[in-house]
């Protein structure tokens, strides 16, 4: 089966934002065993979405177009595949009161404009659309052919293609090939250190892949197992998999669409351990990473940002001295920030991150990029000095993620 | 004059990487008022690679290729060129040089594939690589065709763009065309609400249009003009923005590269104020932002997340009466936590922000959603409850943006 991703917006074509869509899109045809062979973005053009569709229609089998379902003029996808099936615009009387739902919640009136979304083509199966009010289609042009309308919106998109395009393409379009894939996600060594260590397996043949894609903060590997043989892909990519564990041991700290924070939060549960955070630099990532999971309330009682040495003496009650003799940028005040957020909370254990962001503040001595951290647990407290390069984000980033790194290890040891 | 950039690469079409070149491309292309009418990406395939160069040639005046110039077998670029082109392969001795300069700089053996990458259809211009080993191709086809082959690698490929590409079609291909642009964003109003007020805006014809792009939290409308004339292009830019600002008046937070953080930023220092925060469902989103803006400690010394109500009452002195009376998600505690770390932090204003970012923790009265937000001033206490759709990440997004909001409302009165 060959499918097509065909993406509607002159702000792609622009430049103005970069096309995710796609990726994702891709990714998730891919697991499924679904060939993508095209990628195209066409703008807001009746003509050129026209010949497009119509393209896409006679090459390929699955045919998956995101954006220009919205309620203005400018939205044309919906004409464009009616006019190329050749089929009416009808209105849909359950989508409609969904969108007519989705004002009502949040206290608004309905623009008399968004009725428009709720005109589909004949024979369409609509697509609910949970966060905003373009539905998605899914249209079914004969038996090996489907063309598929997906919101542009990456967060209107996505609970779509998870909850009903992937299970509807899985029933009736992915053949005999699957295509298995793994994300070991490493943190704590550069991409030229993890190179090193698995540079034999990334030269792997067909039908095994291995890459290596750099993130701030995080080297990962990708492993893809591409077989018409379930059993044997699964041994190839696991595997694969244990040889890169006993490469890079520690420095892995997850996989797949885990991410450091839910990875923090199953050993947090798991050990029935609390953590408090004091941050400086960081300036309050480290408690936003903690409560992005749901539930973190009950290991995440407390977190602050002490922006200024007045409120690391007056709030975490750092001793004047300590600020002064060793300055807030290093080991002892980390220390302490661990020491007492940790005692202030009642926690187990506490998390102090002091450092120069940058691009401001930095003097001889302590460079930007210079980041001090500590764990206070139970028994001791384990602190770190850092050296990270990069500007104020990549910094505040990087920081976060060997924050959290240094609770995971303490967590699994 | 239409453009249209075509990327090579099945990595792209498995979703391995995001095709960041199209939009970086995009944009210089769009600078240069030269205007991209499709991108369009294939695999490492022979046919689809011809049909989709053969179909650029005859539709478009520039036609970009990335990638597929590396040394191996995979990379067809310069064959399907050839094949479109009717031209023979030729080999050329200066880029051999530089490739064998490149390896010898590196004092690494040619591998004898890159030989390969010699190779260039006849009549072409030849592009110096300086960071890699794959040269760069402009091919004029005739007066109003030319054909250009770029590296996939963003770092081989930008430096050679901004050297040689952007000259030459910008004195053979460009004009003298002015594209200028401006973004105008927006916080406040649901996407058809800002449709509404500028409905008319958004019809302008050409030389003029107005968008409009819809982000978590931001509504924001994008100018452009397009003109020969700079000072006309100019003039129409500036009255459109006044239109609009005429139309959104306090909407409107900030412009082109703006985030509501430098907004704040600016208003804060500008007006001499401090602000402390006490956030629980966002979590530190707010401090962290708040910490984005390097500088950030001369206005703000302190966040808390107290994300229990034990350290709501301990920390923040909230009294257990109204927690227990109202609820920790209440206008009451919203109120008293704006109120109570201003106090503690002693600075002229303090955010309280209470929520339930879900999926958890809702119930029949206190859906997912529902925020409450204080600013606590010298002479009284805003807050505001809001009900805020999307998932755990849009509603602390959304929550951090309605606070960020209000403390620039209030500043700009």
């Amino acid at each position: 089966m060959k499918a097509e991703i065909i993406c509607v917006g002159t702000e792609i074509l622009l430049g103005k934002i970069v096309n995710t869509n796609a990726q994702y899109l891709s990714q998730k045809l891919a697991q499924l065993g679904i060939d993508v062979h095209y990628h195209s973005t066409v703008g807001d053009n009746t003509e050129r979405l026209y010949l497009a569709i119509k393209r896409g229609l006679h090459r390929s089998n699955v045919i998956i177009i995101t954006g220009g379902l919205g309620p203005t003029v400018d939205d044309l996808t919906l004409e464009g595949i009616a006019q190329v099936l050749q089929k009416k615009l009808i209105l849909n009387r359950n989508i409609l009161k969904d969108i007519k739902d989705h004002f009502h919640k949040r206290h608004i009136p309905m623009p008399k404009e968004n009725v428009r979304q709720a005109l589909v083509p004949e024979g369409a199966k609509a697509l609910k659309n949970e966060v905003g009010t373009a539905p998605g289609l899914i249209i079914r042009w004969h038996e090996k052919k489907v063309l598929i309308a997906l919101p542009g919106v990456p967060a209107e998109m996505k609970p779509m293609v998870e909850r009903d395009v992937l299970p509807y393409l899985k029933k009736n379009f992915s053949g005999d090939w699957v295509i298995l894939s793994r994300k070991i996600k490493t943190c704590g060594l550069a991409e030229s250190q993890v190179n090193q260590k698995v540079k034999d397996i990334l030269k792997s043949k067909p039908p095994l892949s291995v890459g290596i894609y750099v993130h701030t903060g995080s080297v990962d590997l990708d492993i893809t197992v591409r077989s018409t043989n379930k059993a044997i892909a699964e041994k190839l990519l696991n595997n694969t998999e244990r040889k890169i564990n006993s490469r890079l041991k520690k420095y892995i700290y997850g996989k797949d669409s885990q991410t450091l924070e839910s990875v923090v939060a199953k050993a947090l549960t798991k050990a029935k351990r609390t953590i408090a955070v004091a941050e400086s630099c960081t300036g309050g990532l480290i408690s936003k990473r903690l409560t992005n999971i749901s539930g973190s309330s009950k290991y995440f009682p407390l977190g602050v940002v002490t922006y200024s040495n007045k409120q690391k003496r007056n709030l975490l009650g750092i001793p004047k001295e300590a600020l002064d003799n060793f300055g807030a940028v290093s080991k002892e005040v980390a220390t302490l920030m661990a020491q007492n957020i940790s005692q202030m909370a009642k926690t187990d254990m506490g998390l102090g991150i002091t450092g120069i962001a940058g691009p401001t503040g930095a003097s001889k001595e302590k460079p930007v990029g210079l980041v001090h951290i500590a764990l206070a647990t139970p028994r001791k407290v384990i602190s770190e000095e850092f050296h990270f390069h990069g500007d104020r984000k990549a910094v505040r980033l990087r920081a976060s993620q060997a924050a959290l790194d240094m609770v995971r290890r303490y967590l699994i040891k």
